[in-house]
């Protein structure tokens, strides 16, 4: 057995080539229904105004401002209120000084009004007389045709991941459907001769396949697709074949073990015997995950990641989910801001430097009120960690621990 | 047209009373593949021990520890390896004194060992004997039958909302379905004269209709399933046929539109007159969002939400979430912790005193490297707030306003 790594590079090196991959090829066409969480693959134009036009915010008078200047509690004017606006048709009138018209929120304006008096601070006097207890600027308590989205200015920007309020935005605009990025087609590929399916029965000696499991959630989590899982045995031409059917359906071919050194690490054989193959990384400087290898194979992505359960998922979390989000289109500029908790660590953590180290962490509220931080140490291999933390904290390759009382940034999963 | 509200309750109180009203009716059969995301209705046992039997973390040799005391590189110990051990089936041998056995991560140690010393702390002397150039520790770089999760133990708990580790566990575990809650169903009614579809083209005084699309997202990414949606005019048989209908389909009725006092505000009418309805809330101090409606109507459940988008999709974050969420079964003790990102205001915010204000703000590092959050004001009718956005602060009912330079709470959208 051969130990050492032969090309290993840092985390934020990594994630820096990602930008020069690209997306998935193609466009597929998507519903309103459907478009929350995807990716458009356009610009959305405004082909009109939002509002389409001028329309009350509250409930109460349109009038000209002229018209209220002065007015107070013990001072009020009095217009005269000319009709009732209907909700759903503009006013076909022209409001003359010394008028108003009552109208409900979201009423247009008529001609000659250019604001809006809440009914609050107006008291009908029984006569078509409406009196006016206070003064309106031109263009209060209105939405201004256009002011949420001008005719002709981009609404939505290629790239955009669609939140709830996006959708809504399409829906102003009369969007039924729209073009976005196909989600990535992913692979997932689980090695080692010792791993048996969910539903059987290990013999002793044998384990249950996690990782298909874990690394498809985190897969749909990040908008991919899990196009077709494997489980594969330590067998280099058993591996190449895997691969091969992996690189024919997908756009990232995720294998979980045989990314070390060792006499059972066939990743990186099967994949060099490839012409096409470039390895952007093999051995990444990071604690837990060391093994992984990173490869293109002509315009497909390749990742090997360790196959200890707890350092597969860790590097998803850290490498995997930005390389699907950059596949999958999102422009990171317009991506949702990263949430991260600050929390005072409860107790010190050793670290090796030269390396990264991701240590999972749980979080809770402490006596003092504050965000309390507790690391969660174990295994790789086994699963508790994983389950016992909210998210991770990055200890950096020169900095050789964290103190207990040192507020640190945890990244939630 | 009259003014004021009967019931004006505090959004805390509000989220108290949640708790008392249980989770939506039944169970349903979910698969492991499905599992992502949905709500256990069940405690998973662990059927078996995990790992079910001792496991190596590392590559190199099971020994026992007493063998290797007193190892170090001036001075190393000497073993006989006595057998490769395979990875998927465990060693039927027993190791003796003096002896060592070869093994891979994840291979099961033989009687006799109680720990792995690693490779790289060894050499191989050509003649079945291995220096060894360190001791190690009972117990060490291996992974205990057991030490995962112990057979008749609790792996997860009722109410866990099932996130990628929780379900690699279920697959240890061989769990290929469990009973979880079924997703909420819920009916969305928008109301307006003036309100059409997203694919009409309205005409002068109409708009379309943005809360069915920015609710549905909203009631999806919180886990719960838009059944039915309608558009309803303002006109109290058709609302009260309309709710009808919801509350013949769904667990939770939302209707946008017509919560408020005045004369196109039907929606608390037609619920009082249902003669198994109970209100919680008509007014809410809160801003945006004051007219909200929380009832009930035997087992279902009702929300009237502003028709204003902003307020709308503001009132759903803050209480038709967690509505959707106690419905759906989560337990809060075991729901992933909150996002929030602490950030340092940019301006003042002026707030009445005696309601919540919840102002959206939109987060950017500014050059000191801290998180700023700029406020975002606008009309409640207009959909850009909401857009520029990443998430809202909550300014307390006590509080006259904050000041520029402060730290917030932002919590994510």
């Amino acid at each position: 057995m051969q130990h050492g790594f032969f090309n290993v590079v840092s985390t934020q090196w990594l994630l820096e080539q990602f930008t020069a991959l690209g997306r998935v090829a193609g466009v597929e066409s998507c519903s309103l229904t459907n478009a929350h969480g995807r990716v458009l693959a356009q610009d959305i134009v405004a082909k009109e105004n939002l509002p389409p036009f001028t329309r009350s915010s509250m409930d109460g008078y349109a009038v000209n401002a002229q018209d209220t200047f002065g007015a107070s509690e013990s001072n009020p004017g009095y217009l005269e209120c000319v009709q009732e606006i209907a909700i759903d048709r503009l006013p076909d009138f022209t409001l003359h000084p010394g008028q108003c018209a009552a109208l409900v929120t979201g009423a247009g304006l008529p001609d000659g009004a250019d604001s809006v008096i809440m009914v609050e601070h107006t008291q009908e006097m029984g006569t078509g007389t409406i009196e006016i207890r206070r003064s309106v600027a031109p263009g209060e308590n209105t939405m201004l045709e256009g002011e949420d989205q001008a005719v002709g200015s981009t609404a939505l920007h290629e790239g955009r991941r669609l939140r709830p309020q996006d959708v809504g935005l399409l829906a102003a605009l009369g969007v039924t459907d729209c073009e976005v990025i196909p989600r990535p087609k992913t692979a997932l590929l689980s090695t080692g001769d010792e791993i048996v399916d969910v539903a059987a029965t290990p013999r002793p000696g044998q384990i249950r396949d996690v990782n298909t499991s874990t690394l498809g959630a985190l897969i749909q989590r990040a908008g991919g697709e899990v196009t077709s899982t494997a489980r594969v045995p330590d067998d280099l031409e058993a591996i190449s074949t895997a691969l091969q059917s992996g690189l024919d359906v997908a756009d990232l071919v995720l294998i979980s073990g045989g990314s070390s050194i060792g006499a059972r690490d066939h990743t990186l054989t099967a994949l060099t015997r490839l012409p096409q193959c470039t390895i952007l990384a093999h051995g990444v400087a990071m604690s837990p995950g060391k093994p992984t290898i990173v490869a293109t194979v002509g315009e497909t992505m390749v990742m090997g990641l360790p196959g200890q359960v707890t350092s597969a998922q860790m590097v998803m979390e850290v490498l995997g989910l930005p390389l699907l989000k950059q596949l999958g289109g999102e422009d990171p500029d317009l991506a949702p801001f990263k949430a991260t908790v600050p929390a005072v660590l409860t107790r010190n953590i050793a670290s090796r430097q030269g390396r990264e180290d991701y240590v999972r962490a749980r979080l809770a509220t402490g006596q003092s009120g504050r965000i309390e931080a507790t690391p969660v140490l174990g295994k790789s291999g086994l699963l508790k960690t994983m389950l016992q933390a909210n998210g991770y904290l990055r200890i950096p390759a020169h900095a050789e621990g964290m103190q207990k009382g040192q507020t640190v940034t945890v990244h939630l999963f």
